[in-house]
């Protein structure tokens, strides 16, 4: 049976991995018949935001493998415990990756990987093993594959102009399309960075997820 | 367009709303054309769990409104607020049910529901509204429903012998498949209750979204 990561950064749109896109991921995963293991960082959030007020909780700590294992029903691993023995990984969304995972909702196209997630994700792009982008986490891609590299975020002007500035060539793309490169397996798609609704970000989720499968 | 209810109880199978049974529980409504609004109690939960460990973090304290935001992307009101505005309700699983809405978890048969959450259900059992119960959330059926009502939490002897013994009569039902009372227009599935995996707990909670809509 094939087997997909899932890089998680914690639980909630604001501070970690968007919940949504989490799930929809791992639901499609699932349904197709491949399994899923689920790892995150063994670290510190960036911060705690209240998700009902948008404020960030001052004095609050939170530890994303922690947190993401709420997601994860308990069953979430730290990066090092990585063995090598998935098929494809997939980074679902929320302000988590950009905060968590790298430091790009801080410094923009200054954006840089924490070195356990970039190497993390290289062990899948070295083995030539599929990776899919959703939401905000395909500001990764350019600090990850070579320049040129095909990606989308959605429409957003700046954050795409960001994605090119880092060496990428970003595609813009509707809510529920993905863009691929066929190059170095990856795929992308907006998720959230659009979407009106549940039903938008799982349309797309839903591609990526099949374009994955396809290729393991 | 009708409109459907969703009570959580915080964010995460331990301590508040089961994220997989919430976010398809989500989808599965907004796939079926009908707009949804989240809510929770404004209270403290009765403890946080870390999901990793499974051990209660001792001195912690989250409010159940604010955790539950994370699963609804902010848009989460207090039960106080509701207008009686909704044409149906569905509770979620996860202990924070047991936990948080009632007392289960804690006394067994002799469970009592939060005055809130008995408000809160029973204005939409006494407007004849349907209401869905998903995983343990079906033990707080025999204090809202006349004797006799039927419901599942699946195969689990203990809690069905509490859920006759508080009144109401048990049905054991497989992972995927909904008991429906149609006198008092009320479903529910085991989901996690017997699921082994996400799509497991999927299947039945799309069965019991469609019966609610169809009631609708």
């Amino acid at each position: 049976m094939k087997k997909v990561a899932v890089l998680l950064s914690g639980c909630g749109v604001f501070d970690g991995a968007e919940i949504h896109e989490s799930v929809i991921t791992l639901l499609s995963l699932a349904r197709a018949g491949v399994a899923v293991q689920c790892y995150a960082p063994n670290r510190e959030q960036l911060h705690v935001v209240n998700h009902l007020t948008g404020e960030v909780e001052a004095g609050q700590g939170r530890n994303i493998l922690v947190e993401a294992a709420r997601i994860a029903r308990g069953e979430v691993k730290p990066l090092e415990d990585y063995q090598g023995d998935c098929d494809a990984l997939i980074l679902p969304g929320g302000f988590g990756a950009a905060k968590n995972l790298c430091n790009f909702a801080l410094v923009g196209a200054d954006n840089e990987l924490h070195q356990d997630v970039q190497e993390f994700v290289e062990a899948f792009i070295s083995a030539n093993k599929p990776v899919g982008f959703v939401c905000i986490s395909p500001v990764m891609m350019p600090k990850l594959l070579p320049a040129g590299v095909r990606g989308t975020i959605g429409t957003d002007a700046d954050t795409a102009a960001a994605f090119n500035a880092m060496g990428g060539e970003h595609q813009s793309a509707c809510v529920d399309a993905i863009v691929v490169d066929e190059r170095y397996k990856v795929v992308s798609t907006p998720a959230y960075m659009l979407a009106g609704n549940i039903t938008e970000a799982a349309d797309g989720i839903e591609k990526l997820v099949a374009q994955v499968v396809d290729w393991i």
